[in-house]
């Protein structure tokens, strides 16, 4: 990227969230746009993000007993169609291959849009008995669905994620499993991505096409919006059903086995972007920070400059922080501008004179901090620092998620509240459809979910004033 | 899998060598296949094998300064036409989208085959000045082929590999990125799957479809035919002058970049089965065995003999050797059996007299042999055990590769030498593709590659009698 693109400033979040989204994806290079309509390509510091989140949610998957395995990408219309809610939610979304080479296909296949009739189309060879049971098996993968407007990690026609599908002997473990990995997904954001979140469960209305139950977590973004984040679904044995897959018990009986899955997306980027970010750019939680530190040197052509900066970064390397000197031509001014902009955890500026004073700056990304330090204790005080960094994103995003969480007890304070702010509303619920079908249409706002934390904050539906019986997070969502 | 499945023997590979691999597939547990024709499901023991290449391998990319991207799996009509000779060589075997939800789309697309030309259309808005390249980029994705007659991990419609795309500004710089990989690609397979190759450039005939040198690895497996297991490719400006890619020089001209391209695949996972598998099943080398140490306990229900196999799991772990305690209810017989199926490098056997004598059995899978030591050296037995299976592991398959290659001088001999062994045999050719032709047509037999170390065999083509140019390894090849 040429020095004139980095640095010409971006548009404010205040001025045109939208804008500034776009503006901070784009300079921060984290993607480009394709010939392929709805179709993103992840340049290597926006997969360099992914890798780091995959690697460490998988670590976490494997450590509760997942393994993974890999499912063909097509599905032959016939086993869509198993299952009959769920062909209705996907059918109309799906991208369809009709001919295979110069041959049109027999039978028409369409690119996984998610793959739990495979899944059940592969348990049912290969789960017989009691003791075939549990699978806990995960993929990752990238799936299709033939969205109309795409937004970059957001919403696109091609995405890259995981998706769990576990099987079960018993109702109960397949529940158990559903709100664990929920569990995962949330210790996940919060501690990797320094992102909080609200679990809870998503209503008949918004849950998954086929699930008997969907759980969520829901983050708060920057501009007040909400952002489904992950969703564990449990099945019961609905696609047992639909799919006759039948196992053995100890007491020799055929029995339908109960199923769940659980997903994130590469979506989970986004939210970084929107959680995080600021009007320089992109700032990224140490954790998924690929470079975690650049070492910028001040008049780098006097005399040792640069073999003290490479002195530093090896030490930081012994360490196991990801670092790097950018030795580039580019001034001292142009490079603190990119590092910004790429959203690079920690600068560490050392010249001359620091050098004579055995000194060097480290300047945080997250508060505009700068600390000076002795560079004997560089390696000593840097992973501190990031650890510190880490904790303070999570800090600062829970205390902004807080201040945009308001409560309403009526349907008058419900619709003031959303004219004039944007962010999540605790208020209670009656449990019917009718009602969030009238709050979506009248005001744009979805229920999020009912929280696991269940609050009571007033006797009566916020919408028809009939008695209460969930507390729902609402709001406008992404 | 129950124990009946497990323990029936596999047909030997001395009497059907194809339905022996079949057999070693479907026991240790590595595939399965789908209702989607041609294509396979990855199960756990399978794809646990492809994490362990892709971590590996991908160490290796990085290290010679290769960032990984993503890039859609969709490739629009008019973009794969775009360089005639790749198209020539792909539209044959593409899968088709032709509908996108409810609607035919405006122009079809297909699924990668490859991503030559969305590499080019990215390349294209990326690099636009000398200060822009080289750009070293990779993707770990799956590609789509319309095969006619597919194999578990060695031809299947999808598959799993991984696609280096460069693009550097001089023909140079391409040729020894070209060079390079192919280098990584045949130190990883000697040092990490213990399979020697031979290293070549691939005739005019065999090259990649708009490739300007394709350079090759092949491997000779257990029944002496060739497998092409890794090729790397120097497409020159080809690519870019189909593309219009041009970057502005340093002398302020405009000059059309150099591009290559590598890739390797799960039909690596074939490579291991067939060089390495026996008539118990699988032999996996240590640095790619999932599994490297089962501890079977003997008498397991013996007070204290669980709890032994558990602290020597426990050490074994510490220092970083990936290790299991099989205590299913299963015979010591079975477990041995089983273990012995899916290839488990080194079996820990241990009861209650050898708990007596601070003892333990450790049983090698590669040669069987059984080694008595003491229980307090087991973690640093094992770990030098399992370094030495490695390296005696190539060093048998490169004897057997050795034993297996031969010369030929002659017509006669060479049709001789085919007529009665399968291998790789070593002949002079004459560079045309007539006598490749006519070689392929008669015996069966292509030419594997021109290898770098050339030998001068005989004066005059082995087929056609005319002063020879190059010495080729010709093979029968998967």
């Amino acid at each position: 990227m040429s020095e004139k693109k980095m640095v010409e400033a971006i548009t404010s979040m205040e001025e045109d969230f939208a804008q500034w989204y776009t503006d901070v994806v784009k300079k921060a290079d984290l993607i480009d746009y394709t010939s392929v309509k709805g179709c993103m390509v992840f340049k290597p510091a926006g997969y360099a993000i992914w890798e780091l989140i995959q690697s460490q949610m998988d670590r976490r998957f494997k450590d509760t007993g997942v393994e993974n395995v890999y499912l063909p990408m097509f599905i032959p219309e016939s086993l869509l169609e198993k299952e009959k809610d769920h062909v209705e939610g996907f059918a109309p979304e799906v991208a369809w291959v009709t001919m295979g080479g110069l041959q049109p296909l027999q039978e028409k296949m369409c690119v996984r849009p998610t793959s739990e009739t495979l899944f059940c189309d592969f348990y049912k060879n290969e789960v017989h008995s009691y003791r075939d049971l549990p699978k806990n098996y995960n993929q990752w993968c990238s799936v299709v669905r033939w969205e109309k407007e795409t937004r970059p990690f957001l919403r696109s026609r091609e995405f890259l994620w995981q998706e769990g599908h576990t099987i079960h002997a018993t109702a109960e473990e397949a529940e158990e499993r559903t709100i664990m990995m929920l569990n995962v997904y949330a210790d996940f954001c919060e501690q990797v991505l320094a992102i909080p979140v609200v679990k809870g469960r998503k209503t008949e209305k918004e849950k998954f096409a086929g699930a008997q139950a969907t759980y969520t977590i829901e983050a708060l973004m920057h501009d007040g919006k909400a952002l489904q984040s992950g969703t564990s679904h449990n099945f019961g044995d609905g696609f047992a059903r639909a799919f006759d897959i039948q196992y053995t018990d100890k007491d020799n009986t055929l029995k339908y086995p109960f199923q769940t899955s659980w997903g994130t997306t590469t979506r989970l980027i986004g939210a970084i972007i929107m959680v995080h970010g600021d009007n320089s750019g992109l700032v990224l939680p140490p954790r998924v920070a690929p470079t975690q530190v650049m070492i910028v040197p001040i008049r780098q052509q006097a005399e040792g400059v640069l073999s003290k900066a490479e002195e530093i970064r090896k030490a930081l390397n012994e360490v196991g922080i990801r670092v790097k000197v950018d030795d580039s031509e580019k001034s001292p001014g142009w490079k603190f501008a990119e590092q910004e902009m790429r959203g690079i955890p920690i600068r560490i500026e050392i010249g001359p004179k620091d050098i004579e004073n055995g000194k060097a700056i480290l300047a945080r990304r997250d508060t505009g901090e700068k600390i000076e330090v002795n560079i004997g204790e560089i390696s000593e005080k840097v992973p501190a620092l990031l650890d510190t960094i880490q904790i303070d994103m999570l800090n600062r995003a829970r205390e902004r998620r807080d201040a945009n969480t308001f409560t309403a007890t009526s349907r008058e304070e419900f619709e003031q509240i959303f004219a004039e702010k944007t962010g999540f509303v605790k208020a209670m619920w009656c449990g019917d459809r009718a009602c969030e079908d009238e709050i979506k249409e009248k005001l744009a706002v979805t229920s999020r979910c009912m929280p696991f934390e269940q609050e009571h904050i007033s006797d009566t539906c916020v919408c028809c004033g009939k008695p209460a019986k969930h507390m729902v997070y609402w709001g406008k969502a992404y």
